[in-house]
């Protein structure tokens, strides 16, 4: 794909053309952080406060003929909590607003948004507000949520691995489409105190799967990454080895590429790699390197480029 | 409409049911203004910053077949730009979501979001990132803007109105979709400046109609209102007097009934009303009453009740 060719349309290329074209003007206030990292920061306070936005889509996010409101409403709000996750940083409130498929109940709209706050307070992220629409097309929703850093704990970007960085997860990855998806655990807690005790030097959550997300730290960061077999080997869920004996593709490549587990990838400095195995249970995948690409140790040692593929919007 | 029939369906239905259902839970934080006013306070700070979120649908709230996707981008922001001018607020920051229909080109794509950045820009409104997604559905999208009440004006909510209250308009009211539906004039600054010298009793902009729109503030406020036939003529839109020649409504229905005109309702203590029409031009419309409905006085000295009508989501 290439911008030359007039056909370039996955979500990657309109969002470089998008801080391409817009990028000078937008520079002023925030600088290279916009669109770069999970929430962006607020253009108000100390630079404690950061806002993010997400929106779902019927027959995209979630299936409404599969699931019920009140889960929908509770992933919707749990992958805007995970954005938090990702930086380190603590919700304090959202706002959602949302396009009704006219066919829903009164029932359904009040289930989705009871949905929305459960999720939400668990996470000291209160429903404040929003907008309520209908229309005769499949439901969406979007939520935006606002977080604060914890005093001394700096918001962790997705721009700081180095070469020499260990690459971890926080836990087992692949097909979280068996159910997983519909009620991801932001990791909230866990990235806080990681930020506070490990000081990683990027980190984010696994939304479109550990390749694709772990390319974009490498991009934001300018640096490469390699993964390990015979580490990722001890980082596969057991719903991608079920999902693997029913659709052929390997356990492993399920948990390289599947979408939605909403762990987080953690890059953290040589020196810390001992603690956060042993102290917080993170699951070592690889390291970052000089390189550009994220590449593969296969267990026989031969190394190979992985391509960037996984969930990409736009294409 | 009753809850009783089980079929009560409309937008005020659903955030009725919302607010009863959820309202004990969220009402720790931020109290009655949940889904009252134009923006809900922020979770953080002292109060002066407020947040909004609207979300715009083609083939509802604008249709792609017909505007271009700049004027469609520019439309999303000022709408939540007026918002803020519903309050008195100055918006600082906006994050946008978008679900873009397949057949959208990266240019279209691009071109929306330039429209959304050129309108929050004469705003001091900067774009400062996103959620991007496309799916095979018509283009939605979400605007989420935090605003920041100026030192010494304090937001102006749309619960204060009280019995004697004279009820103005910022300008003339009526058949917007001829096309000024589509390039809203936000009154940030003429509101900042009513708040500042006027200190209005409620306020908010007209998305929905003057009638639903003035309905909300009575219901907020716990009053009644009327508004009086001469003076309305007086506030009628030449689109008004144009779309009455096409439709065979008249002038002065649309004036009553037609969204999307962005002006904005101002309700002041009868102190203010002198000045309120004098030194800011504010056309009066009617007064505050004792009632609990919005009522509508003819040349003829006929009183009668006005249903609540105009543009209600989820019916």
């Amino acid at each position: 794909m290439s911008d030359q060719t007039g056909k370039e349309k996955g979500e990657f290329a309109l969002l470089r053309r998008l801080k391409g074209e817009l990028g000078g003007d937008w520079a002023g206030l925030v600088g290279p952080r916009v669109l770069v990292d999970d929430m962006a920061p607020l253009p108000v306070g100390d630079g404690e406060l950061l806002w993010t936005t997400d929106m779902l889509m019927d027959g995209v996010d979630f299936e409404s003929n599969k699931h019920d409101w009140r889960a929908i409403g509770r992933k919707a709000m749990a992958v805007n909590v995970s954005d938090c996750a990702a930086m380190a940083v603590r919700p304090v409130g959202a706002l959602v607003a949302v396009a009704l498929e006219n066919r829903l109940s009164l029932e359904d709209a009040v289930e989705l948004h009871r949905g929305l706050r459960e999720e939400g307070e668990a996470f000291g992220c209160p429903l404040l507000g929003g907008d309520t629409n209908s229309w005769s097309h499949p439901t969406v929703i979007s939520v935006t949520v606002i977080g604060r850093a914890e005093p001394g704990v700096q918001p962790v970007r997705r721009d700081g691995a180095r070469a020499g960085d260990r690459v971890f997860v926080t836990g087992p990855l692949g097909g979280s489409i068996l159910g997983r998806h519909l009620r991801p655990t932001p990791r909230v807690d866990l990235a806080v105190t990681l930020a506070r005790e490990l000081h990683p030097s990027a980190m984010m959550d696994i939304s479109d799967g550990l390749v694709v997300d772990l390319y974009r730290i490498v991009e934001a960061s300018g640096c490469g990454a390699r993964l390990v077999e015979a580490e990722v080997a001890r980082a596969i869920h057991a719903d991608a080895e079920r999902l693997a004996g029913q659709d052929g593709r390997s356990a492993v490549d399920h948990a390289l590429h599947d979408g939605e587990d909403f762990e987080l990838i953690v890059a953290v400095p040589p020196a810390q790699a001992e603690p956060a195995a042993r102290e917080f249970g993170l699951l070592p995948v690889g390291m970052i390197d000089e390189g550009s690409v994220v590449a593969w140790e296969g267990v026989d040692g031969v190394v190979k480029t992985l391509e960037k593929q996984g969930w990409e919007h736009f294409q």
